[in-house]
């Protein structure tokens, strides 16, 4: 096996695939990049227990093949060999003795390879419903949802994120019972009939790995696995087996009052009410509204003291005072997740869930379930 | 006692008082700072197992103290308070029920106080040596040397940095026994006669609130402890007792072969060629000149493979082909302490201590000593 490849072109494709080593591998093999150099292109993979990521390389004056082979190099190691190097070209070779030789500018690194028979076959076949999305609304999508899905093991079906067509609306939910969010995103063809469940940390490491461009995404969906190609890469996950809850019964439709703030300014002042907010506690702030309209955004920790801040809103469609608790990071996350520059928060009553909307973020809503207290 | 302060001048002074503030205390109040409100100023301070201290401000327009008391508060929370707090003025005020309230802007804090009869008495009292010395050589001093000192319990002496006056020479030496530092200045006017080993961990601490500027850094010595002052804070550290070896004698004068090199040019090298060595291994690389002139940089890993590299020199003194082992990361830090673009090893034999020196780093020599294999 021996080739000689661009170092910019070897690095970017070693990152990519490298989001799907195991960073706490059961197996070395596991932490390990797989190379495979056939007469006219390379493929190079990477897989653990959730995700499979491919890349390949054609020949072009930025790699020259002299031999075919195949190896598995320890990832991190390489990563770094590459990373570090200033070279402009890479010479890799693999001896008869199994012995790696990589050749980058004044260095010469010897590498013993991992065991190729020891990593797992990985199924990029795409033989099933075919989708397909730009990079951009992806992106968008998977910003906006995957941080309410859980992380708890218990919930198994809620780690994930359900994404279902239907004529050509494709419609994303993600919830771990304390936070809900839905976005839709309207086609103008018509899609196959799907309902499925994506692992939520899948869906956050393909976000590392695609860029913001217009890029079509091809997404293949079987019952068991999702190929996503877009560029030179092929990106597999797991799907998640199970019913996802119909969260809609969850959602109010009838408000008391509709509450609008600048995103900044509500963003600094649940800030620093939870300031002596620690770990221990259940991250629990109180919000309330005034007879004078403006909202009284509060916290206590037994020992260390309380925190209150008064907010004056932009408007708010009805003045009846009433309070509510719950947990301060959902809102900071969910405030984060909206592109607007104002946030309307829309009450249902004291202890019922509320919703937040932006008038920038279209088809999508947030809800947050209070706790009592 | 109720004050009003600016946010910009309490937020400095909380920065640098903390420093002081204990990250683990045994004792809630030693995570404390200790807040006096005196007729014409207040004295802030914070101390932990090593270091004290304290900064005094004074009434002007950016201070008004209405009532005169004492108060210990967490520091963590008040700073973060002080820190988020977007307000120009700050009002603290503690209450007859020991309560104490903070206003800023629209945030209204309560914070329990810890319990002040319980926070150390420390003594800033100057009844020692004096000695004056610039901010900016202070530092200097000190990012030449600390890094050289042991940070292994074992080695308790060694853990400090010796200081020496002789005329008006002022020395200082640091060492674990492994990498070696010495540097020296020259003032205009004469020491008194001192050698004393200060905490490495102290002057690392002092460094972080040190200004780069000229200003006089008064130091004042006494058996067991010694205070910095400067601006308006006071900085005490505990001494270490004990006499620090004399390394004088381990320090080659006849050399078999001086090397210069690149210094960025040798950095990279030398990252690159310790690329495969883990934690788990004793850090070493081995260090060749060559019969052509060049040097030979490698190390290997067992389990992983080897690196090597060819470094061209700018110059040799005497090309006696050798070669020597040594811990890589010792190196990386000596050079990373030198101010000069150009290095120069001194070689005095393979199993001897080697020094390095920069043509802009005066009175200042850095040893590192070989590892047999």
């Amino acid at each position: 096996m021996k080739f000689t490849i661009n170092r910019d072109l070897f690095l970017s494709n070693l990152n990519d695939v490298s989001k799907a080593m195991s960073n706490k591998p059961q197996q070395p093999v596991s932490s390990g990049i797989k190379i495979e150099v056939k007469r006219d292109s390379i493929f190079m993979s990477a897989t653990n227990a959730e995700i499979a990521i491919q890349a390949i390389i054609p020949v072009t004056s930025q790699l020259v093949i002299e031999e075919e082979g195949v190896v598995v190099l320890p990832g991190k190691y390489l990563l770094d060999i590459v990373k570090k190097s200033e070279a402009k070209d890479i010479l890799v070779t693999r001896f008869e003795s199994n012995v790696v030789k990589i050749v980058a500018g004044r260095s010469e690194i010897t590498m013993n390879p991992l065991d190729v028979e020891a990593f797992p076959f990985i199924n990029f076949d795409r033989n099933g419903v075919e989708l397909s999305i730009d990079a951009l609304n992806l992106k968008q999508i998977i910003k906006k949802t995957v941080f309410a899905a859980s992380t708890q093991n218990e919930q198994l079906i809620l780690m994930g994120v359900n994404v279902v067509t239907d004529g050509n609306k494709l419609e994303v939910v993600a919830t771990d019972t304390r936070v809900l969010v839905k976005k839709h995103l309207i086609f103008p063809t018509e899609f196959e009939k799907i309902s499925v469940i994506f692992p939520s940390k899948s869906l956050d490491d393909l976000n590392k790995i695609l860029d913001d461009s217009e890029e079509i995404v091809n997404i293949n969906i079987s019952s068991t696995k999702a190929v996503f190609s877009f560029k030179n890469i092929s990106f597999r996950t797991r799907l998640i087996k199970g019913a996802f809850p119909n969260v809609d019964p969850i959602i109010p439709h009838e408000f008391i009052t509709k509450i609008k703030f600048n995103k900044q300014d509500l963003m600094a002042t649940i800030e620093r009410a939870s300031l002596f907010i620690t770990q221990a506690d259940e991250n629990i702030i109180k919000f309330a509204l005034n007879k004078d309209g403006n909202v009284l955004i509060s916290s206590i920790n037994n020992q260390i003291g309380s925190v209150e801040e008064i907010i004056k809103p932009i408007s708010c469609t009805d003045i009846v005072p009433f309070q509510t608790s719950f947990g301060y990071v959902y809102l900071l996350n969910a405030i984060k997740a909206l592109d607007s520059n104002e946030v309307t928060i829309s009450f249902a009553g004291e202890i019922r869930p509320f919703v937040l909307t932006g008038e920038y973020d279209i088809n999508y809503i947030q809800l947050i379930v209070p706790v009592k207290i």
